[in-house]
Parts: C-alpha cells; structure tokens; sequence
C-alpha cells in the first residue's frame, strides 16, 4: 500500500504521524550547498558549536558565483573552501560543475533523504529519494544533526503511459505537468511518478523533470528506483549505491494525474512565468535572438550530446547568438573525448564554464526586447538581466534546431538522433576535494564576509506597510540575483540595498526611514529560489511580518528561521483596504498560539481584520524567539 | 640599406619625408576593432558621411564585453553587427575569438599596413606588417580612406642570436626587452626583431613578441617576412598571402639592442608594472592562488598545447584556480580535436570562452590579497579587478608548471614537450560574417547606445586644475575597464562618472562643479590602451587642457581628436608648484603656432610658466576645431 515517497519518508521519521498535514520530522542523511546560499549556511553552522558535520555526506558547490567580478566571489569562493575543509564538508571547486548535476553523477543514493540550499535540489527524486530545498539555516541544522521538520506531504502520483515521440522531451513532461498544475500547483505536495512511460526515461531524463517541480512550488518530486537507476549508477561506477525502491501494486495515493506520452508535443514556457505555457507549434517561425543551452536542468550528457548531434554539420543562425554551459566536467569531458564538443564548436556556438551561469542572470544577457530560448526553468520577469526580454523555456532539442534556423522550429520535423547514455561515464573525482577535518587550519574570511545579523526576541508588532505586491512574487522580486547583486549575498548589509529594487526602487529607504513594517502579498509569495536572503534582509530591515493569500513552502520557513511571522488574511478581500504606509497593529502578538487567529488593527483607517497561521508549536517558539538561530543558541546554552 | 619597417612604411607613404621626427602620412590598407572601442568608432564612421568603408578590408570583433551583465553589451553587438553589414566591414561574432589571434589566423598579410582601435594592434607585426594601435576616431578615418598621420618613428633593431633553452619561452624575450627599455622605452620607436634567434621562433611566438611591444609604448613592432611566415601563412591555407620582406643585409637601425637567447632565463613582471622584472629563480616556492592563462599575448594553440602537455596526467593544485581563455575558436576547436582539451580539464582548469576575459578585467578577479599568475600583458593596479591582488605577468610555461605544484616553479626544471605548430590549422570563418552592404536594413541602437558628445571650438583656457597625477598613469586610470565599467562604452554620459575614479572618487564631481579643467601630469601619462574613452570622458567633463612630463603615443593622439591640447612643462619642477584647484590661465591660446611655446598664469598663486607642445599645423587645426570629427565634418561640408 506505499509509495515510494511514504517508504522512504517512513526510514527517515523522527517524530511525529504520517497523516497529511501534520507535522513530522525527518532524519537528513546528506546535504548539500551552493555558493550563492552556502556562505550565510556555513557562518550559521559557525555559530552551532559544533566539531564537525554529523551527516553521512555534506558537499559544498562553488556554480553560482563563478563570473568573479571583484574580490567577493573569490573571497566566498576561499571562505567555503577553508570552513569545508575544517568542518568535514566535501568541497567542489567552481569549475566542477553545477551542484545539481554532480550531486547526482556522484553523491546521490536511492532511499536516502538530502537537504539543499538550493530550490532545484529535488532533482535528485531522479535516484530514487527525498531530496528537499530549504533555507541555508535549515541546512546548518541539518548538517548539526537536528531532523528536518515539515508537514506529511500530501503524495500525488502523475502516471505516464505510452511513450515520447521523437522530437519530445522529458522536458515537454514537467512543461505539461506546470500546464496542468500551476506555479503553486505543487505546494505541500510530493509528485510521484509511475506508469510504464517511466521505463523508457533515463536517469538524467528523469532529472530535468524532478528538477523543475520545483516550479511547481512541490516539496520534491521522484522516481522509483528501478532498473533505469541500476543502469546510470553502473555507469557511474557505483553499481554499489543500488537498491531498488519501487511502489507497492496497491500504493495509495492523495490524487492520481495521468499523462499520455504518445499525445505530448513540444512545449514552451512564454514570457514571464514556468507555467504559461504554449505549444511550439504555435509559435513556429518567430525569429529568435539568443538561445541559451544549460542550467540545472538541461546539461546532461544525454542532452547535450543530442544538441551536438542537431548541430553537427550545420552552422548557427547568422543573427542568434547560442551559448552552451555545461553541467559538469564530466559532461564537458566526455563531449570533448567523443567527439561532440567539436560539433558544437563547428557549429558557432559560444561555450561556456560549467556552472549555473546565465540561468541565474550571471552573464548572458539579451539584447533589448530579445526573444531568448533557454532550456531552463525559470523566466521570471527580469531574471535574465534584460527587462524588456522576453524568455522561453523549452527542450535542448527545440534550441538546437531553432539556434539553427534563427527562428522557432519544432523538432518532430527534423531528423536527428537523440543520444544515449555512454558504456561508462569518465570518474574524475579530483575537483572535490576531501576535507581534512584539521581544526587548527585558518578559516578565511575576507572582507567582503560580514557577521550574521540577528533579531530581537517577538514582543509587539506595531509598524507600518512597506509595501504592497501581487500574486506570484518570487523570491527573485524579494531579493534580486544577476551578477550586480549576488557578489553580496554574504554581506547582508550590503545586499539589503537591493531588497525588492526591481520592482520599488524606494523599499530599502523607507523601510531605513520607518525601522522597517508589514509586508503585504497576495498568493504564492516567495515562489522560486530558495534563497533565505529573501529573508534576512527584510528581518535585517525591521520587516517583523508579512500577511499574504498564501506562501511558498521554502520561504514561509525561511521567514519563520529569520523570526518574521507569516500570516495569511482570514478573509483576501481585506487585503483591497490596506493601503502603503498604513499602520498596523497585531494584537497580542506575543501570546501567539497554535491555530489562534490573530487580530490586525489597521490604525490609519480606525478598522480590524483577522489573520490566521499555520504554524506549529516549534515554530512559534521560533518566532518569539527572534528567529531560529536564537532558537538553537538558546538550547546549546542550556 | 633598408630595414622592413622602412621598406613597407615606404610603400604606403601618401606625404611627407622618412626622416626621423617629421610628420608624414600613410595610407592604410587594413583596420580592426573591438566592441570596447568599436561602438564609439561606427558612431563616428556614421559621421562622415561616407557610403562604405575605403579599405581592402576592415574587421569588427567582439571579444571585450562578452559576459553581458545587463542588456548593455548585447545591444552593443547587435549595433556593431548592423553598422558593420551596411558600410561593408567584416563582423567576427562574439566567441569566434580575441581580434589579435583571429586576425592573425585570418586577415594578416605580410606588407601591409593594419590600424587597430586596440593598443595590441602591433600583434600583427608578427606577421611582417606594419600595425599600429591608434583611438577609434582615428581608425574610423583609415576606413573612411584618410591617410593616418604620424611622425617618422625612429627604427630600433632588435638583434636575438643563440636559441631559447627549455623552458624558456617567446614571452621571457619581451619581458627582458621591457626589463631592458621599460615602459616608455619604446614611445616613438619601431622595434624591428633580426639576428637568427628569430629562425626559430614560430609566426605565434613571433605574436607574444609584437604583441607585448605595446607594453613599451612602441609605435609598432614586427618581425620579417620569411620562411617562418611562409610556414604560417600554408597551414592557415593562406600560402597565396605570402609575400618575402626581409631586411637588407646593410640596413641601417637608429639603435641596436642584441639580446643572446642562449643566456635567457624564465622572467616574471612582477606588480604593479609589465618592467618590474624579476627572474623566476628569485620567486620559487611562492604561494600561488590564482593562474590564468590566456588572452592576446598567450593563447594560441601552440602556446596552450604546450600548456596541456604539462598539465597532461596531472592534476591543479587544491588552493590554486586555474583558468584557460582560448585565443579563438580556431585554437578551441584543434584543442579538441587533438585531444588536448582533454588533457587541460582532466587536470582541473577552468576553461573560459574564447575572448579577453580577465586580461581586461572582465571576471576571474582573484581573492583579496592574492597572488596571481597571469600569462597577459598588463598588471596594472586594480586590473585584475581586485585592488589588493599583486599579479605576476607569466609564460604559459611558468604558469602551468606552478599551477600543478601551487607555488611558483621553474618550467626549466620540469620536463615536458613544447608543442609544435600542426600539419594544417582547422579552416572554418563561419563565425566571421561578410557585409552585405544592403542600406536599407537598418542599424539597430538600443537605448545605451547614445550620441557622441561634442566640443565647442578652442577660443580661451582659463579654468581650475582637476587633478594633479604623477608618472605613468595609465589609460585604466583614467577610463577604468573592468566588468561594472566596460558596459557604457557606447555611453560617455555614463561612462564618464567613473573617469578617474581608481584614483580620485571625487574627479567626476569636481569637473561637474567646475564646468571642467586642466589635468596635471607626470611622465609618460596615458600609457597602455588605446582607448579612447580616456579622452572623450576627459572631454565630455569639460576638459580643455592637459600638461604633463611626457605622453604616450596613442592617447597624446587621443587628446587632440578629442580638442584637448595635450602640453609639456618646459621646466619639468615647475610641476611641483601647482595645487589642485589652483586656476590656470593659458595666454593667447586661440593663436597657437607650431613650435611656440605657451605661457601659463597660474592665477591662485600669482605665478607664471612655460609649456611646450610638439603639435603639427593639422593638429593645432584640429585642437582649435574642437576636435577632429569636427574638422572632418567641416571638411565633408566644404
């Protein structure tokens, strides 16, 4: 009667009952981190006082901040090298590839559980286990043994039957699963995926799917474990990190969606969300400027491999500009040994390192008003670097062919051979390098890494609007990437000068100027990145709550961790009275309950609305204590 | 009796006499430029009112903004692109490769005359041509068939006998000239390589030679056309190209400086300056953190071949990051195919696209307080990118061998295999578009891209002093590089914000609130790149005057196309009085004459001195026409 998802959660539970909704908590057996998140995570381990990490596996990625421009990246760069080293953390220097994608070729093992400071860490559903995006401080705790806490997952099964066509990609899949579900679609869900359509998707196949529910809000996606993952980890050299995992015949589920392989056509994420989504079909002939090959995911072997063989003997389209990253030095080498790489060249196309690169708004930037094509999984408005851009995600097989033709083609019409795994995969380990655990070595930190800042314990929230924003404000809006921002993100001072720039540029002086407020949203608030930057700095601003429709998973935790109280309006409609810069008070905040509503009492217009949260008790305890580093200092002292 | 620089020099005289010191003008066959300089340059072009480029043949490269943070640079490309296809120039796409290295691959041939909108123009005298670095007006002139004015440089011979030792390398012959000459050895010289050292020096090696005389302030510098260019010129398919110039046997040299080959030894230019050379015996053992290699000095294939047959089986020091731009896509391409591609990411490097990259500042900037190796031509402070970062100008020998053992290490110690040139050079210019010189398309600006400014015509300086700097203040002074600069390159406005910021964060200020000034200057100001932007940015801020000690070439040039008149103090201590802010009135200046000097007011001290300029009558024309697009627009409307 179980799912995969249930069996392995099951091995993992700590605390708590496997019922929908309620709360549980779960033993972490690996970690991993970025750079762009991994600063914040390692000074919040810093002040843990613990000797070293007391997970089975923790790895830190350098793949976000790579470009270099100025000390800081360097600097983060030496920063997580030398406090791996100390902590007992594997290190994977920039250059090794995109955290994603090595965590699978390398690390990843059927049944275990991952936590990642990274919103696309559920690719690793590929293998066969839980692999969840949180917060850095969540990946702190994580990694000084403390068990994940979430609320059971409500596990729907997306069943696919038939088989893809040529020209149709695993990518087109997650594309209809966004069509069908939505950005939040996926919000306290896991999606499982079973039918016979799975049999014939590789491991790296499955990734890009697992991957990008992520977009979907899910708190993971996964596959089985079956003969595809003994097949990849074989060719991995560690046919010894198999077991299989399968469903049960009669596993039970909370909803069942089926898609139909044979129907599925290739599709397109339009402008300026994953989940508005086209068919090329109706978008053949229009004329492209750049196209972008990469990311977390679309930069396997298999894919890229595919994307040499459209480009092989043909040459890119005068006036499109086509860059290719690559998900790893494996990936990288392997092209280059078999012979891809120089069809690639050949063709005129740019290639890049191997790392996140343009996918987060780090180099690549169109020109104005460009149609870009991006295999990617993000098009928020302006992630790109260029506002007035317009970005497309699709299939490495529709960028290839349209990179060809300088407009939008459709694969099914042209022939080409879609690339199978290799015999073996080139092991080279030698870029991760193995920490020594040697306490007496110096952990560096440069000038650009400032001290964490911290909050007040909760005692009365009276303050004023800050702003007021729309539904589907990602954290991107909140707290901005691209190459101006992210050199920052260990400099919370520093960073908070962005905080929701793009979209009011007067944010950070009014909230200096009132010692910070309220911060009013609509649905799905904080969807995308999982990066707690988009709440230390509201906290580090005086942000002290925020009322929303609704929220995204990671982010209402990381508001939660930073001591910001997440309310949602008992009724929406109250939210049309508020207006920027009305003062509220949140009555007796500071003897906030379990499942009690809180009463709001808007000052500047003489009225009252109710707000509700859904916060456990350990999370209230949270909040009134300023924020979860609070929280566990407290219990270390104790 | 006639050297090679004289023999072809003559060949393209248009007017005056090959005396030393005498202005004369020669025709130009060729011209290059990069997207830097370029878009300022297509700006004037489109001035001159001209239907189509004058020249054999004129190139358009991008290889300075390519990491495209922000919409800037793309509309960037997209422009020069659009004015290169209608006035019938050659347009290398961003990824084909570094303009020196492609033009040297594809477009060079010996006997001709090449001007470049890039200080390292001179790279193409390896080819047994005459190449000159000149600001962007200047080559928009030679593509719109003016004859380019100098004065007759005087011919420095440069003798090389003996053979290099292993290890020891074509980039340690111009270090040792720069130990030998400095940096403003070269001002107002041609160096012209003999002697049977050069038989065995490849066209590529001859390249980091003739490239890196930019770095002595050398008008140009170029070796003879001769069985090693025949040799080039064939595996380039290029073998119709080839011309013989080699000097006679009784020319006669202004100077001659032999150099035994034979006595060489692995050289590094130690920080901050390309002549502060030291032997790299005297560094052994020095902790590394960073290696780059590559850029237009170091980054053909035979160059990085040599540096993968080092690497080959071994693997980058853990606290080293070694990165690897490739000269071309040529270079790229054959690495690959060979398999020597596979060689340097085995070992762990970084590969980067193929373009300046972090020779110009643009990413790769090391940590603080960082040793970096670096195979380029300039370690000027701050280049880099990180201001406290000491750089060591390298041989891709030296910095492969140090990046394998983490400190530096003496190649002539290790063994390894120097590779050869291949049997044919892989021929593909698909990424090289040619004109179609249709005007009806249109030229495409986006909103960065703005119109030049102008200057009013000279009639009185009277004005306070902005900044007093002292010897050899370089053009990355004056008009920083660098990733948050390079951006606004189409942008003066903009750009001009930062003008001396290095070095005086108040300058931009200053000028503002002062209607401009007068620059105060040591010796040999305005070294290093030819941009242009170090004059226009000056102009733009109201700039009328500069006094200095000395000039480098290419930005005296600069000054007066931007009208501003560029002076000499007589009486090199009268600097010494003259404070910032003290007004300076230059008397009777409207009447300047050829070879007068100036008297100079200094109305806050109550004092008076001389200045001379060494200003031909064209030049004071232009300067008293508030520039040369201004004398040329005159000219067009007469």
């Amino acid at each position: 009667m179980k799912s995969v998802a249930y069996k392995i959660l099951e091995k993992h539970l700590v605390e708590g009952q496997m019922i929908q909704g309620e709360p549980i908590k779960i033993h972490i057996d690996t970690t991993l981190t970025q750079d762009a998140t991994g600063t914040m995570t390692y000074l919040q381990l810093e002040k843990m006082g613990i000797d070293k990490v007391k997970t089975d596996c923790s790895v830190s990625y350098i793949d976000h901040n790579t470009l270099q421009n100025g000390f800081m990246n360097a600097d983060d760069h030496r920063y997580l090298q030398t406090v791996a080293d100390a902590y007992g953390v594997y290190y994977s220097k920039a250059g090794n590839g995109i955290c994603h994608q090595v965590q699978l070729e390398r690390f990843d093992k059927p049944g275990q559980t991952l936590l990642g400071s990274d919103s696309h860490t559920p690719t690793g559903g590929a293998m066969g286990m839980i692999a969840i995006g949180a917060g850095g401080l969540d990946v702190a705790c994580a990694m000084a043994g403390i068990p994940f806490s979430l609320k059971m997952p409500k596990i729907i099964n997306i069943k696919l039957t038939g088989k893809l066509k040529h020209g149709v990609a695993a990518k087109d899949i997650i594309l209809k699963v966004l069509e069908i579900l939505s950005v939040k679609g996926g919000v306290g869900n896991i999606l499982e995926y079973s039918g016979e359509g799975i049999d014939t998707l590789s491991v790296p196949e499955r990734s890009t799917i697992t991957n990008m529910g992520a977009e979907l809000g899910a708190t993971t996606s996964l596959f089985p474990s079956d003969n595809q993952t003994k097949i990849f980890l074989e060719k991995q050299g560690r046919g010894q990190d198999y077991i299989e995992i399968v469903a049960d015949e009669d596993a039970i589920y909370d909803e069942v969606i089926e898609i139909n392989l044979n129907e599925l056509e290739p599709l397109v994420a339009a402008p300026h969300s994953p989940d508005n989504i086209e068919t090329v079909t109706s978008l053949v002939g229009k004329k492209v400027d750049q196209i972008c090959i990469g990311s977390c995911t679309n930069s396997s072997f298999t894919d890229l491999c595919t994307v040499a063989n459209i480009l092989k003997g043909k040459k890119v389209h005068s006036d499109v500009s086509l860059s290719i990253s690559f998900g790893s030095k494996q990936v990288l080498e392997m092209l280059a040994k078999c012979g891809a790489l120089n069809d690639i060249l050949s063709s005129g196309a740019r290639v890049l390192e191997a790392t996140c690169g343009p996918c987060i708004g780090m180099g690549q930037s169109p020109k104005s008003d460009a149609v870009s094509l991006r295999t990617f999984n993000r098009n928020f408005y302006g992630r790109s670097g260029t506002m007035s851009a317009g970005v497309y995600l699709v299939s490495p097989e529709v960028a290839a062919v349209s990179a060809i033709a300088g407009v939008i083609t459709n694969p099914m019409d042209i022939e080409f051979e879609k690339a199978q795994m290799p015999a073996t995969y080139i092991i080279d380990d030698s870029m991760i390098l193995v920490p020594t655990r040697d306490k007496s070595k110096v952990i560096e930190k440069g000038p650009n890494i400032k001290d964490l800042p911290s909050k007040e314990p909760l005692s009365t929230i009276d303050k004023k609007v800050m702003i007021k924003v729309e539904d589907n404000i990602t954290t991107d809006h909140i707290m901005p990437a691209g190459a101006k921002v992210l050199p920052y993100r260990s400099n919370i001072e520093k960073i908070s000068e962005f905080c929701f720039s793009q979209i009011d540029e007067n944010f950070y002086s009014r909230c200096k100027a009132n010692d910070g407020g309220i911060i009013v949203a609509g649905d799905n608030y904080g969807q995308g990145s999982s990066r707690e930057h988009a709440a230390l700095a509201p906290m580090y601003l005086g942000i002290d709550a925020v009322i929303a429709k609704s929220y995204a998973r990671i982010h209402q935790q990381n508001l939660i961790n930073s001591g910001i109280i997440p309310t949602v309006f008992e009724n929406p409609h109250d939210m049309d009275a508020i207006d920027l810069l009305d003062e509220l008070e949140f009555v007796d905040v500071a003897n906030l309950e379990v499942d009690q509503p809180l009463v709001v009492n808007n000052k500047t217009k003489g009225t009252s609305f109710k707000v509700l949260h859904n916060l456990t008790s350990e999370q209230i305890d949270t909040i009134k204590n300023g924020g979860l580093l609070n929280t566990i200092k407290k219990s270390v002292m104790n």
